[in-house]
Parts: C-alpha cells; sequence; structure tokens
C-alpha cells in the first residue's frame, strides 16, 4: 500500500508492459441510438499519444483526440448521430512508418424490453448482499491464477471465502419467498488487490466483474433472472476512489487524476465542514480530497477526463445489465458539483432510473444537505433522489433501547421522522436496521427478540424504501468492532455447511418465528400498495407509545409501538382523523381480529400492525 | 383560576362596573404622523354598543365604528392622515334619549430623538433583569391597596418581593462598569392576578406598568436614562395570552377572544407538530390553540379585533418610550400568519427596531424553522429575525460537561454552529447560558470555576447576541426546578440586605474573580468590533480542543476552548489561514503575551481568548 503511494506522488514513468502496444480501449463496446451521441473512448497503449486517429462509418463522428500528460493515452472523443446503425468500425491509430494499429469497435443494438431499468421505489423492499460472504455457487471460481489474493480462507473475516454471483442466482426462491422485490449487492467489480479484496469497495477495473464472483455474462444472467420474477438489481458504485491496483491507476493519464498531498494525507471524514458556513477552506479540502485510506487514491472529480470515464463506465453498465438502481458509495467525500452533473447525465439517459448515496452523517439537516431539492444547500441542487437514512436508524435504535422521554427514547424516532420537512421526497430515502459496515441489528437491540420484531414492522410500515442486510432475518448478529464480524457466511451457503439456514429445517424455532415474522410482513406490504405508497400520518409518543398511520383511499394501517417494559393501552379517541369510520382490526402478523377500538392494549416492547376494517 | 376558566368557558353576561358608563378608551392617546394612518380605539362602557360615535378634527376621519357580540364594546376604526397636526378632539358617543358621553383624545407630537428606538444587534450585549427580584429602590410601592396579591415575602420564592423600576435605574453605573448595553426586563405591566404575579407574564393591562413596579412615567424615565448612556431597552412580550383577571378577558368583547375548549384543554407543548408533515390537525391545534396555564387564556390571534389589539399597544409602547427592542414569550404557541403581519407591521412604522422570540425547540432545523428568511419553513416567511438559541445553549452545556466524541462533548457546540446554514442571518439569535427559565449556569457546570468562566468566554466571542442573566456575572446559582431557586434576589438590592453584591467589597473573592472575568471581556467585546461584528471562522474540534477565530480587517482574535480534564497544547499549522502574518498574540483577560504562536498551551477546562499581534 505504502509503496503505491509514493508511486503516485512521483508520477511514474514505469513502462507498462506492452505486447501489443494498443493495450486496451474503454468502454470495449457501446450502443447505437443512446440519448447522449457523445462517446469518450479511453485509448491506452505503449507512447499511443504519438499516433493519429481515424474510423469510417456512417453516423459516426471523429470530433477531438485528446492528449494527455502520460504518451500511453488518447482520449478519442466520437460522436454518435441518433440514426446511427449498429455494426462495427474500424478505429485506426496510425504513425508514418510504423505498422498500422486498429480496433474493431461496435455499437451494438440497444435492448428496449419494458421489464429493464425500471427504478427501485418505496414500492420495493431491498436486501443487501456480501457476495463473498453469501453463497458459494462455483467452486471452480475461489481462486483465479493470477489474480493477487489466492488465499481462501473462511476462518478469517480479512480473506476471501468463496461467494459468488451464482451462489446469489442459486437463491433468487429463497428471496422471493421473504417477499423480497430488490437486491443490492456490495461491488462486484474487479477488486485486484492484494489484500481485504472480499470486500469490494478498491475496484481494479471499471467494466468488469470479479472473476472470483463470475463475469460480466453471469451478472447480466442474474439481473435477466430477477427481472424475469419481477425483481430489481441495485449496482453499489464507488465515484470517490478506485483501488490503488487499478490499472489507470498504476499508469495514469495525468498526476492531476488524484488528489495529490505533500505526504499521504487521510480525509477528516468531518462532514460537517461541507455544509458549515464557517468552514476554512483547508478543512473542505481535507475532507474531500484527502485519501479515504491509503490503497483507494482519491480521484480529482474536478479532472474532465475523470468525470467522463466513470460516468459512461456507470452509464454502460445500466444499458448493459439493465440495471434498476444505484446505491452510490461514501457520497459526501465527493466533488458535490459532478456527483449532480453525473446524476442529470443518468437520469437524461435513463428518466426511470433511481439512484441513493450513502450520507453517513449525524442530524436531519446535515443528511437532507444532500438531497434533490432540499432547500437548506444554499441554491445549490445536489439531483440526489434519495439517501440511506442513518438518521432513522439512529431513532429506531434510540427508540428500542433509549428510555421514553420529552426528546429520548421513542420520541427521537418520532421527531426524526418529523424532521422530513426539510426534504423534497422523503420517501425516496432507503431505511434500514443495519448494513455491511454497521453491528448487526439483532446484537444492537441485545438479542431482545421483542426489540427486534418491533424494529422490523417499523422497517416494513415507515416510509421509505425498506433496506434489510443478509442474515437479519434469521437473526445473525455480531458487532461492527471489528467490522468483519458483521460480514459472516451466511450458512447454507457452502455445501460444507452443516446446517443450512436457507431451510426452515435448518433454522432454530426462533430463527424461524423471526424469518416468518420478516416473511409475513414483507409479502403483506407487497401485496398492499397501503405500505408502499400509502400517506403517513403520525401522533406525539405519549407514555412511551408511539402511534402512526399509512393509509390510502383503500385501506388504513395502524401501528403502534410500545416502548415500554410494560403492557400499555392505547385510547383511540386523540386518532379520530384515521380511525374515524372504522370499528375493528386485524393484526397483520397474528391474523387475530380486534372487535373493538376504544381501547387497544399493546404488550410490553411490542409494536402491532392493524389493518383496520370498517 | 378554575373559577375564571368556567366563566370563559361560559361567555359572562356578568356586569361591568359601570359608573361612568364610559369606562375605557384603549389606547387613550395617539401620535399624529405615524406612518400607518390606522388606529383602531376599543371602547368599553355599559351598554356603549347603543350610541352613534361622532367627531370633528382636521386630518381625522371616523373609518368605520364595529360592534361586537358584548354590547359593552364599540371597535372605532379612525383614519389619521399624514399631515394632521397633533392637538386634542372629542369623541362623541350619543343616544336619543340619553345623556352624551365624550372622550377627549390626544393625538401626540412623536418625539424623533435619534438615540430612541435604535435596534439591538449583536454589537450589544443583554442583560436580563427580572424586576420583582433585582433591587428595590421604591418600598413605598411593594404594596399596592387594591391589588389582588398584596403579601410581600421575601422568604418565598412564589410571593412578591418588593424589587422595581427605581431599584434597576438605582443600579445603572453597576451595568455599565459590567460591560452591559441592553437591559431586558421580563414582563413589567400590570399583573394584577391573586397568586404568582411576581414573573410577569400573566398581564391584565397592556397599557399600563404595573404600580408595584412604578409607573408609566418611571418605566419611560428608565430607558431616557439607558439612552443618554448608550444603552438600550428590551421589552418583554407576551402575544401568546393575558392573565386571566386583564379586564378585556374579564369582560369579554365575544367568545372567540380565546381559544374555547370543551373543557380545559392544556397545550401539549410539542412544537415538532407544527412542522411535523405527517401531523394531524388535532395534534397541531393542540399545541397552538390549547393554553399555556389555566390562568392564562390562550388567545385566539385569527380575530381581527384581537390582533389590532395587541399590535397596536406594541407600538404605542414603541412610541410611548422610544424601545430598542421586544423580545417575545412563547413565540411557538402563537398564530404564525399573525406573528408574521406583526412583525412587518412593527417593522414598516420602525424599520431599525428590532425583536426575538423564545423558541424553546429541540434541534436546530426546528428552531430556524421559526426564522426570517429560512429555507425549510415550505416558503412561508416569519420574518422574525432572531431566537433565543436553545440549540447553542444545549451545546454549551454539552461541550463543558460531556465526554469529547465524534458527535459528543465540544464537538456538539461545534456541530450546532457549524448547522448555521439553516438560517439566513444566525447573527440575530441571542445566545445565553441561562435565563429565568432555566437552571442558573454557575450549577449546571457543577460549581466548576473554569466551566463557568469558559461558558462566559465563549458566550462574549461566538457569533449572536449574547445576554445574561441577572447575577450570573456573581455566581448566583440554583437549578430550575422547582423554578423559583433561579429567581433568587440580587443581594444588595434591598437596604436591609446585609451583603451587597454589587459593589467589589461585597463580592467574595471568588464572586470578584467573576465578576472582573465578565466585565473584562464584556468591555473588550464593546470596544472591540472584531468581536461584536467580526466573521467566524471555526475548525472541527481535535482532541477535545475547540477553535475559532473571529476577525475583521482590523483584528483577528483567536478563542481556543480546551473540554479536557488535562492541559492540551494546538499547532497553529492547521488555522494558516487565519493565524498566517501573524507572530504573537496577547490573552484579553490576563493581558499576558504569547510570545510565539507555532505552539499553544492551553490549560485544562479553560478557553483562552487571544487577540493576534503582527
Amino acid at each position: 500500500m505504502f509503496l503505491f503511494f509514493f508511486f503516485s506522488l512521483l508520477f511514474s514513468t514505469v513502462v507498462f508492459a506492452q505486447i501489443p502496444s494498443l493495450e486496451r480501449v474503454e468502454p470495449s463496446f457501446w450502443w447505437a441510438g443512446m440519448k447522449n451521441p457523445e462517446l469518450q473512448l479511453v485509448v491506452h497503449g505503449k507512447n499511443i499519444s504519438e499516433r493519429e486517429v481515424n474510423l469510417s462509418y456512417a453516423g459516426v463522428k471523429l470530433a477531438k483526440v485528446h492528449k494527455v500528460e502520460n504518451p500511453n493515452y488518447l482520449f478519442v472523443d466520437l460522436l454518435i448521430a441518433p440514426e446511427t446503425a449498429p455494426g462495427i468500425f474500424t478505429l485506426n491509430f496510425e504513425k508514418k512508418g510504423a505498422k498500422r494499429l486498429s480496433y474493431k469497435y461496435e455499437l451494438k443494438a440497444r435492448d428496449t424490453s419494458p421489464n429493464r431499468i425500471q427504478g427501485v421505489t418505496n414500492k420495493d423492499f431491498i436486501y443487501l448482499i456480501m457476495p463473498d460472504r453469501f453463497a458459494n455457487g462455483d467452486k471452480k471460481n475461489d481462486v483465479v491464477k493470477g489474480m493477487q489474493e489466492t488465499a481462501l480462507n473462511r476462518d478469517s473475516m480479512y480473506y476471501r471465502h468463496g461467494g459468488d454471483i451464482q451462489g446469489i442466482i442459486d437463491h433468487l426462491d429463497y428471496f422471493q419467498d421473504l417477499g423480497v422485490t430488490a437486491l443490492w449487492l456490495n461491488p462486484v467489480l474487479e477488486n485486484d488487490q492484494p489484500r481485504t479484496s472480499y470486500h469490494g469497495y478498491a475496484n481494479t477495473e471499471n467494466y468488469k466483474i470479479d472473476r472470483r464472483y463470475g463475469s460480466n455474462e453471469l451478472y447480466k444472467k442474474l439481473v435477466d433472472e430477477c427481472h424475469s420474477r419481477g425483481m430489481k438489481m441495485i449496482k453499489d458504485l464507488v465515484h470517490n476512489h478506485l483501488g490503488s491496483q487499478h490499472w489507470i491507476i498504476k499508469d495514469m493519464p495525468s498526476r492531476d487524476w488524484v488528489h495529490q498531498w505533500p505526504s499521504y494525507t487521510k480525509s477528516s471524514f468531518r462532514d460537517q465542514v461541507l455544509f458549515d458556513p464557517y468552514a476554512a477552506e483547508s478543512e473542505k479540502k481535507l475532507m474531500t480530497d484527502g485519501w479515504f485510506d491509503n490503497h483507494m487514491p482519491d480521484m480529482n472529480q474536478a479532472n474532465p477526463f475523470v468525470r467522463k470515464y466513470f460516468t459512461q463506465s456507470h452509464i454502460w453498465w445500466i444499458e448493459y445489465a439493465g440495471l434498476d438502481g444505484f446505491r452510490l458509495d461514501t457520497y459526501a467525500y465527493n466533488d458535490a458539483e459532478f456527483m449532480a452533473e453525473w446524476a442529470k447525465e443518468i437520469k437524461r439517459e435513463y428518466p426511470r432510473f433511481t439512484f441513493f448515496a450513502e450520507t453517513w452523517v449525524h442530524g436531519v439537516p446535515n443528511q437532507a444537505f444532500f438531497t434533490q431539492g432540499n432547500t437548506i444547500n444554499r441554491g445549490f441542487d445536489t439531483e440526489l433522489p434519495g439517501v440511506t437514512d442513518f438518521q432513522c436508524l439512529w431513532g429506531i435504535n434510540e427508540a428500542l433501547n433509549g428510555k421514553f422521554g420529552w426528546d429520548e427514547g421513542i420520541t427521537k424516532l418520532y421527531t426524526t421522522i418529523a424532521s422530513d420537512f426539510v426534504y423534497q421526497d422523503p420517501t425516496r430515502n432507503v431505511v434500514f436496521l443495519d448494513n455491511h459496515d454497521l453491528s448487526r441489528f439483532y446484537s444492537v437491540v441485545g438479542e431482545d427478540f421483542n426489540k427486534y420484531k418491533s424494529g422490523i414492522a417499523w422497517l416494513l410500515t415507515t416510509r421509505g424504501i425498506p433496506q434489510m442486510y443478509y442474515g437479519t432475518e434469521i437473526l445473525m448478529k455480531n458487532f461492527s468492532n471489528p467490522d468483519g464480524l458483521v460480514r459472516e457466511d451466511f450458512k447454507g451457503g457452502w455445501t460444507e455447511d452443516k446446517v443450512n439456514k436457507f431451510k426452515a429445517e435448518g433454522r432454530s424455532e426462533k430463527e424461524n418465528e423471526a424469518y416468518n415474522f420478516v416473511r409475513t410482513l414483507a409479502n403483506y406490504r407487497r401485496n398492499n400498495p397501503v405500505l408502499q405508497t400509502g400517506k403517513l400520518m403520525q401522533y406525539v409518543p405519549e407514555n412511551g407509545i408511539y402511534v402512526y398511520f399509512r393509509y390510502n383511499d383503500d385501506k388504513t394501517v395502524m401501528i403502534i409501538m410500545n416502548s415500554n417494559d410494560k403492557e400499555g393501552s392505547v385510547n383511540t379517541a386523540r386518532f379520530t382523523e384515521r380511525v374515524s369510520g372504522y370499528s375493528s382490526a386485524v393484526n397483520v402478523i397474528s391474523q387475530e381480529n380486534i372487535g373493538a377500538l376504544q381501547t387497544i392494549k399493546v404488550p410490553a416492547k411490542t409494536t402491532l400492525v392493524l389493518e383496520l376494517k370498517k
């Protein structure tokens, strides 16, 4: 790691292994008929900049050829007219007295199937998978010769375990049974780093699935299978950095592709400086231009070639695989202006496509600051539809573990959601109880099964897009420090596993109860638009009990969350605006009937989900 | 109290004591040449509504006479042309066969002295006084015959103690010595309530100083004395309610002057429902229309007569006494639309005049929601320039008492101020360490003298308008529960007091050290615009130390707050943007020189205020 760092500082003239000398053209192919007629090819090869470029194809114009600091690059701008027919043309790279180099460039026909590129909305229920740790569907790709990290060690949290895309394909029935409608995988692009490559956040290719997970074709097959089942796929993107072993980092087009510092400088990770009106420029620079880690060089997104390289690869993946959404990693560390431009480009090409960003910040206004159409970001529009709602996470944790008070305990959850006025549209926020970076929810609530169920009930009934981390449905546990522990394997995902938690018979009674709780509520949610897009009305918690409603023209669902250690009861006179006209209710989980609504009893630490009946 | 409550519910036909039958005209006089030509007189007298009104005076037009539910009222609209000369005219109330009633109405000449009505800004340092508890300058008014509460008992926190306006006038030298530039008195309007009338928040007259404090003339004299010393006066207003014994409440013009409920209903005090996009209408109504207390009927500010009655009395006081600012009590409980209209009317008449409101809410966006030009209040402009900054209060408390962490301890103070981006102009916020409703600051910091000094140093160097509660400068202490304890007498304000804390010789060594600390810094602030209007730059706290700067073209002041239990040191390389060009510093409190700036040591729990030198 450290070696790379000096390397990047000095800006290398290290010779790239060069036979043949036309090493790469990226993207390696494109499509005819895209809305944006511009395409910038990154051409890499030994002294390629000495050559002239030409091509001949009806509709394709060679707009400009850029040379950069490093003679091993050309950036070739093409203009592709809307009516251009799919087909193949030859890109020639010529130099007097030297052998012509050429590349067959394909413009493919676009796939316009209607079930592709749908967008992920509050109609969905997202399931987050760490691919290395979920299921090993193909043992042949566990170790790939020639890649830097070859050790497979399921006993260590920091080595690869062998999970892969085939393992995910093998469990599509499982997700569907559970009520999941969208998958989010941690990044599956190649991470050919020497160590801890399993997490995927240090990609070394922009256009290639890691071979230990499968191939581009297999990834596309997974997406197609999801679509054929009515499910969706979210790809996890990192704009902020690349892996230090990325080919383009190892032979950078110019020194300013990454943020350079006199000596290795880590980000302050202090989001506040981004919006603090009193922050020093040096503090803002440290936050966004400091490196996330020393094996993750921080991209200089002010560089227009960097921008295009990233944006095009993202569009390529949507078009290639038919993706439905993106999750954007480490959002706050990016160049805000670039991210807004990026968002506009994505939406221009794919209006239905959606994305949400990791905004691991503290405070509702701080989080809202990063969202589209918010009114607090001094006139700047991020164009970012949704965020991972960390504020709600802390709200639900405090609701379940805190002591009820004026601002504390369950009131904090209420207040967090009451603060939604700072968003343009908080229904696009992704709500969650845990993820790959956080302590697992069941551990956070002290393995209290009632609290666990209360949390799940909230997750699937509050506003926003619910997201579950793999294994939360079977009570997987552990704390985030050290973080590897929350990334344990899903038991049953490996043929050698002694138990198989994917099957009821492999789960304990409690695990089945948890699974069935999630399954019942997720399927109720999937079948009842009221919990997806219904309006929300909430009441200030009283006596440790929080009551809210989801309602539309057809249905009203009343949720009563009792945070107390003892049974409570709710007099519904206070909720006339929502309860009026209803006389009974059905408990969505237990299917029990509640004959009268005047007073409703709620057991200790329990959340009731009641569909009201006339 | 309880009796009144039923009374108000039933809407009384109780006969007002009626000889003569023209009981009142309010305002009792007005001025010629006001910007707003409209004046609405409230005329009260037995069956006055049976009478016709007439008058004759050049420039004054009888625009409209309103009759209301209660025959004992007429609301008389006058239009006073701009060029109308000061003078007296006769208002006649006539009825066939009955004796004419008349009232000599005076239009006074306006006082246009330049040192009146100046506005209170961040150039000021406000001192808050509870008049009953500060100093008894006139024993003759301690008990006033005919008023409901006559007991004087300095041993009880809930009885009157005898403090008065003369007592305040007697200590103007004291304030000036301390560095105070503006006084805010808790309300001094008549509170002729049977019990706990000392606090002043249940007024029974809108145009009359409580006789136990003095008179309108004496109040005006106090304001004039302040102005002649370059000091300013802030009047404390209550829009939300009146005292149950207010004359207009005892014989209400109509039932809808106050919010009526089927049975006594207290406010929920839950500000969140005001901005919660998911709140029920019933919850909003409960918050704003519920009563603050059963002896404080909640005004119905949707009633246009109520609006005018309040607004005119406020303008009357500005014009009459030459006030500089208002503090607005219980702001969130008011009708938001009325308050915005009110603010515009005040500013239209007096563009320099300022006001700030009590917004005792939780969370920066919640507080900012109430401020002028904020961007989060869904397009509604409150027109409210400033608020009492409770969020900063909790920030400084956590900074001094909490444990340093990513979000905790001193970081919370930093983050609170970093969140200023949600305000249009946070320099108009009033910052404070305590007030009449809160535990006294010295007690809050566990009587830790270092923490106390750190808090004072912050108060007088951060952005905004600093406000100190009487006695904080001499280490007065106690907790707010029960609240009376934080309203103890200032020792020395009564001739019978055995010690006199107004004088150095009456104060202990520590009290003198505290007094001198405040005095030194307040006077430095008074003499150095850099601490008043200078820009702020702040840095993310590191290792429990928070560093910020106030700077303008002339000076730079560096403030270093060490929240740790041990000495710390600061390497100033990080602060180049502000420290560059300076080579030494002077400690503003101790006058010690710091010869070099590379590394600055800060003792445990200490805040250094350093003026940088070239």
